[in-house]
């Protein structure tokens, strides 16, 4: 039986790379989709990206550039005059890294690429717990995303949406990502920095607790005042 | 009271010029989004979009490059190689010029936008009956729209999304036009050429069979052969 195609929605953060580990154990046949919002690591987060699809052996690869987000704007993730705010996870704020409606800009990409190479799944690694709050992370959203991919596309075949780490905590991403040999030295997580893990940042904050918590150690290099 | 905020997707075309001769009949203080996807006729389209947004007085402009639908292809409109098919009113199969998901990709960029601007609703000039049968252009992908929408945005407001003609026959969009005096002669619909109309492709056929329809005649030009 021929493997299953599938999409990878494949930023080069942890909790792409361990869904793209899952995504390669269950079998799939896998093409890589890399969005560029023209976020201030985006740099990195493409090499990172490339790195992963190179371990994976990953050949089908799009990178797509939204960066009208960055036009349509206020986020600090896509506006380097305001300042990224450092982590409070017991803020149930939405956090001010909030890009509006980023999944669905993705999604609908990601759809219309599934119905050009005839895929049946789309992969992505939200996280719905353990993740800082945006409303287009719940599975509720997921599921209403589903609906409109059945409503708006032909009817050749339907695309489901998978979202294989949506229930876990970020300490279990890294379990499952250790006890699928995920390369987490290839992936890159911090908002702030290009170069050496700010380790303040939300995205790192969040990926140091995991690790601490499933008690493992990051292979990445964080700067030396927040060295876990 | 102050003026509703809403965003009207204005390509150029008469369908969404009689959108928004509704939506400022109606009073919507407007905010125009124009997408462009590199479609061959885009220069044209972008040259109405701004006319008749001087015409309406719309000083709030966004215009957002979405050229990877080029990229992903797979579409007539977007792909110079694929020849664009002379219009088959009969036929009911999804016709060679149809963009992948088009619109999900468009209603996701608008409702990033209105979350910025704190636009209540989102109008589009979309066609059920009288369109080429694109599945994106259905009551039901719209409704399914507006629960992403609903799931996926932040809860301080709800965002509407109004399809003031999608039940209208092209005729019915003509004669709606006219009553509110839309300039139809800023309006652009011709898939194919960027000067003169060629009156042949799907686009120009659904427009001519509309003004003869409501007994009225088309300002702009056509092709000498196709001239009505």
């Amino acid at each position: 039986m021929q493997n299953k195609n599938a999409i990878i929605l494949l930023s080069g953060g942890m909790d792409s790379l361990v869904c793209t580990a899952i995504a390669k154990d269950m079998g799939y046949n896998l093409n890589a989709l890399h969005i560029n919002y023209k976020q201030r690591t985006e740099e990195r987060e493409l090499h990172s990206y490339n790195q992963i699809c190179d371990y994976y052996q990953i050949s089908s690869r799009l990178i797509v550039d939204i960066s009208y987000l960055a036009n349509i704007g206020a986020s600090s993730l896509t506006d380097v005059n305001i300042e990224v705010t450092k982590a409070d996870l017991e803020n149930k704020e939405i956090p001010s890294s909030y890009v509006p409606f980023r999944n669905a800009n993705i999604l609908a990409i990601a759809t219309s690429w599934a119905e050009v190479i005839k895929a049946e799944s789309i992969i992505i690694g939200a996280v719905e717990e353990d993740s800082s709050g945006y409303p287009d992370t719940r599975s509720s959203f997921f599921s209403a995303f589903e609906k409109v991919i059945s409503e708006g596309t032909k009817n050749e075949f339907s695309i489901t949406i998978e979202t294989p780490i949506i229930k876990l905590k970020k300490f279990e991403i890294v379990t499952k990502g250790i006890e699928l040999n995920a390369p987490f030295e290839l992936s890159w997580s911090c908002y702030k920095n290009n170069d050496i893990a700010c380790g303040e940042c939300d995205s790192c904050a969040l990926r140091l607790r995991g690790f601490a918590l499933a008690s493992s150690r990051d292979p990445i290099q964080y700067s030396s005042n927040n060295e876990r």
